[in-house]
């Protein structure tokens, strides 16, 4: 079969999507490292994998978005066997009787950038440049897609164990509810292909382009010459935060989710600032004496003050020398229903989302 | 279609058959009462459904055993809209690519006796003279099938609002584990469809003629002259273990079960005496000054005293006059694998199972 493709995914490419993954996944998504060393691996086996652009792809066709679901703290140690992705599809083609042709990162952030790549490797298919959020959400109904208004359902999910569970729901919140449940009975992880749909829906319900722009960020980085967090804040139009180091770090698993927050004591020029960062899965919201700084749904990342990697929320520790810096996300998510869906009062808090640009320039 | 067929259950025979599962759930399988107002309605207006004996039926034919799964304290107030035993019939037909054409009760104990004959009127099938436990039990391993080897998946569940899952699983223990977490989020009770099987395989794999013993029972009931319990205790060749009144109850709904336990104060003769029941949904032990008097896979009911009615474990309290009995399990109970999956252990007691009638000699 000859592939018309935007590149292959080889090693080497998939170490610099692998640190713009991370990056973009604002803390979650999972260690990138984890996906790297699997997807690493599985081209290495089964060979590099097609990244194709939705348009030169048939219209009818069906995409599989699918990752993991769960809490890091336990992904970073339940690792795949391999074998989840062949059965979410072949699970998911029983379900809807259609072919899939392509894999896509229902989020592009961390590990989830990779997982697919593995699987699509391992499976002889290619992936999309495209996925559902531009970054990682900890929620199911946090995708493009349920704003574009797919179907979330049917919903394949499986372990490492072999065990499958169908789900053909009323909503994506009842989706959520039935497929964490799940989840933490699985032992807090598990792999899942959920708001399936044709080419042509995914060209206009997808954050498109994902991959290649991780690919940009990670290489960009591998590129830096004296100071890696400045040449990767002006690739990204990005706001620098504080620079200081991890005082405090609070973190527990519940639910399915990593929750907790993290205290960022300021260095150098920013001595005598504190600011706490809040976290579930991914890091929700920037506060300092009471302020916001930032928040959902714009990305929030914790980076190594040296090397300008991204610190997973589940690998953050008290010590590290860090720069917190926060980007606008995607138009998409700040729309009514974006912002319905993925806004702070989303996840509980009694505040309106304010962009990124304006709480910096009212900071400054 | 003509059926050849073993009698039809009507308004009246469904009547009987409730009242005989209720005796048969063991203090289980939710308020007979209610599954019972749900079939009459259901035959009066869709006609009365066949009771087949498997004999009757082709041998490659798909059985399909359903009923609710949860607890019963929800159950009585949470009930069915009516489609769900269609909805479940699809699912696992397109699962399974064949044909259901006798829906089963899986235990035939009280609701749950009533259940597939409300939904096997609406969807115009049969329903045969098994189920697969002669009781009620808590867990969905607990069943005949398991024990001759049936595989418990596909397995459909479904609720009242439409939502659907369909497990695929590598044991019974995680279609128990996976579909009672879907049961909580369900809001504590949901209707599912398992341990699927062929008629040939159904002829050896379930517990035969209980919905026959059922009616015969009730109908025991409904002729009794004078003595009502002592006419059913010589019907069920049971042993009465206590007369006397409901001095505590302690219930709680938890894990989507009803757990706790109920403290009988004997009157007349067995004044002084106290009996202490356990529930798990059903009534798994009785004890008397820490001695076993009975225990599962033994059946335990709890009869209102004047009416010989049994009282489901959702529905006794204080103050009720109550006389409590105890019967032989089905044999296959009482086999080593039997024991293993609903003996004692099983539950969490430490001490090993003594058959009623053992007990009961003793005791004498």
């Amino acid at each position: 079969m000859f592939w018309s493709m935007k590149r292959l995914l080889d090693g080497e490419t998939l170490t610099a999507l692998a640190w713009g993954c991370a990056i973009l996944g604002a803390g979650g998504g999972c260690d990138a490292r984890t996906g790297l060393l699997e997807a690493r691996q599985a081209v290495e086996e089964f060979g590099p994998v097609p990244l194709m652009d939705l348009d030169e792809l048939h219209e009818d066709d069906l995409i599989m978005p699918c990752g993991m679901i769960g809490a890091p703290t336990v992904q970073i140690e339940k690792l795949q066997n391999g074998d989840e992705g062949g059965r979410l599809r072949d699970h998911l083609e029983a379900a809807t009787g259609r072919k899939v042709v392509a894999l896509m990162s229902a989020e592009i952030g961390g590990s989830n950038g990779l997982l697919p790549v593995m699987w699509a490797a391992r499976i002889g298919l290619p992936v999309v440049d495209a996925d559902g959020m531009g970054r990682a959400f900890p929620l199911i109904p946090q995708l493009s897609m349920e704003l574009a208004g797919i179907a979330p359902t049917p919903c394949v999910m499986t372990d490492e164990r072999g065990n499958v569970v169908v789900f053909r729901t009323t909503s994506g919140s009842w989706l959520e509810r039935l497929a964490r449940a799940a989840t933490i009975e699985f032992g807090g992880a598990a792999s899942s292909a959920e708001y399936s749909m044709s080419v042509a829906q995914a060209r206009t319900a997808t954050v498109r382009g994902s991959v290649s722009l991780a690919i940009r960020i990670g290489q960009t980085l591998a590129n830096a010459q004296d100071d890696p967090i400045a040449e990767l804040i002006s690739e990204l139009d990005a706001f620098c935060l504080v620079t200081g180091k991890v005082a405090d770090v609070e973190r527990h698993t519940t639910e399915g989710f990593v929750r907790g927050s993290v205290i960022v004591e300021g260095l150098g020029p920013d001595t005598g600032r504190l600011l706490r960062l809040e976290i579930q899965n991914e890091n929700l919201v920037v506060l300092e004496r009471g302020m916001v700084r930032a928040s959902v749904p714009d990305l929030i990342s914790v980076l190594d003050s040296q090397s300008a990697r991204a610190i997973a929320t589940e690998r953050v520790r008290y010590g590290q020398r860090v720069t917190v810096i926060a980007m606008r996300c995607h138009p998409v998510w700040r729309t009514d229903r974006g912002l319905q869906a993925a806004g702070p009062r989303a996840f509980g808090y009694e505040f309106d989302y304010v962009p990124i640009e304006v709480l910096a320039r009212a900071a400054a």
